[in-house]
């Protein structure tokens, strides 16, 4: 699937939700588990909540399962403490992240992405606040030294509301059905538990590709 | 949880069937990672069926999600791969695997009980026959050197029937919703990718102990 297969690093395609508790620890491990890899990230912003729609949800699996919901409570904070990442469980669950895509689909190879993903994130699972308001996103972006006004604006545009409707058009179209998700070629992973499986399998094929 | 904190090895309940793929790699893996940990299993066959039918399902989630069944298929072979265990699709899925437990409820505790269980799975995952008939697990029995006529018969009677029944309404009362899952206490871990930290947790809840 790469342009040039005996040059480029292999890639990794992250496909993630900034609502999406389990996308959490993954944003802030990718980076750097795919460096000790000698694969590259490719950043796929995505809405879980049309995904879910489509097929047949109104709602995330863990508020509309019950048992499935309490039991994941236990098993992410327990995760995070294994990867030593803070963890707060959010008052609101899933938060919408519309406005956070809508940025992030822009940031989608520029150098900011990890940490302006990584700032939602800790909004969200961390400080347990809103990730939906322009205000919040401003003081990241100005945090981060990016022009925060001309990047909010162009989230409202037509053109990159289009574009997040498109990809998650692409995810869907590819049998994603939750996040994170992981893709190499055609191969899919499902889940943070994945992670390391879907680099080790970047890393091989960019070996014998 | 213990009866004698001080003195017992800790202890994990693992709780499968033998319609689930991921309770296979499980019930290969389980008792010579626990003797790595120092844990002692506590073998706990139930029936999802009825779970699933409670939690409003009419089949196993990954028939009814054909996305997340179509990507099922790939991870359990990719996972299957990394443990080194043969694999095979079933034909059938799930199976039906009643009869197998009413004899597993009779082996908890005894020593066949491991073998019995990976002998069951390897049929239904490795060779793709039926679970639910008494010819294959007579040969089984048969071949572990136990008594094929006098099992097969004790799991026909009321009372087996009903210890089953019973198992599985306090897996549903535990909060149970798939299979593997795995209880420290009350600390519980749903999958196969759960098991070493299950394992994990009882050590450490035994040298705390």
């Amino acid at each position: 699937m790469s342009e040039s297969p005996c040059l480029a690093a292999p890639v990794v395609e992250f496909w993630f939700e900034f609502g999406s508790n389990y996308s959490y620890p993954s944003v802030m491990r990718i980076e750097a588990a795919a460096a000790r890899h000698g694969v590259t990230v490719a950043w796929r912003p995505f809405m879980l909540g049309p995904i879910f729609r489509e097929l047949g949800m109104d709602n995330s699996p863990f508020v509309l399962q019950k048992e499935k919901g309490a039991y994941m409570w236990q098993d992410i904070a327990r995760e995070c403490r294994k990867y030593g990442l803070p963890w707060t469980r959010p008052s609101h669950f899933p938060r919408l992240g519309v406005l956070p895509l809508r940025i992030a689909i822009q940031g989608a190879g520029m150098p900011w992405m990890e940490a302006f993903c990584q700032r939602v994130m800790q909004l969200n699972f961390v400080h347990d606040q809103d990730i939906n308001s322009p205000e919040p996103l401003a003081a990241i972006l100005t945090d981060l030294g990016l022009p925060a006004a001309a990047l909010l604006a162009r989230a409202g545009s037509e053109e990159v509301k289009a574009r997040l409707r498109e990809q998650t058009a692409e995810a869907r179209a590819r049998g994603v059905f939750g996040a994170p998700t992981f893709f190499v070629g055609e191969e899919m992973f499902w889940g943070n538990d994945r992670l390391d499986d879907a680099l080790a399998w970047a890393a091989a094929q960019g070996v014998g590709g």
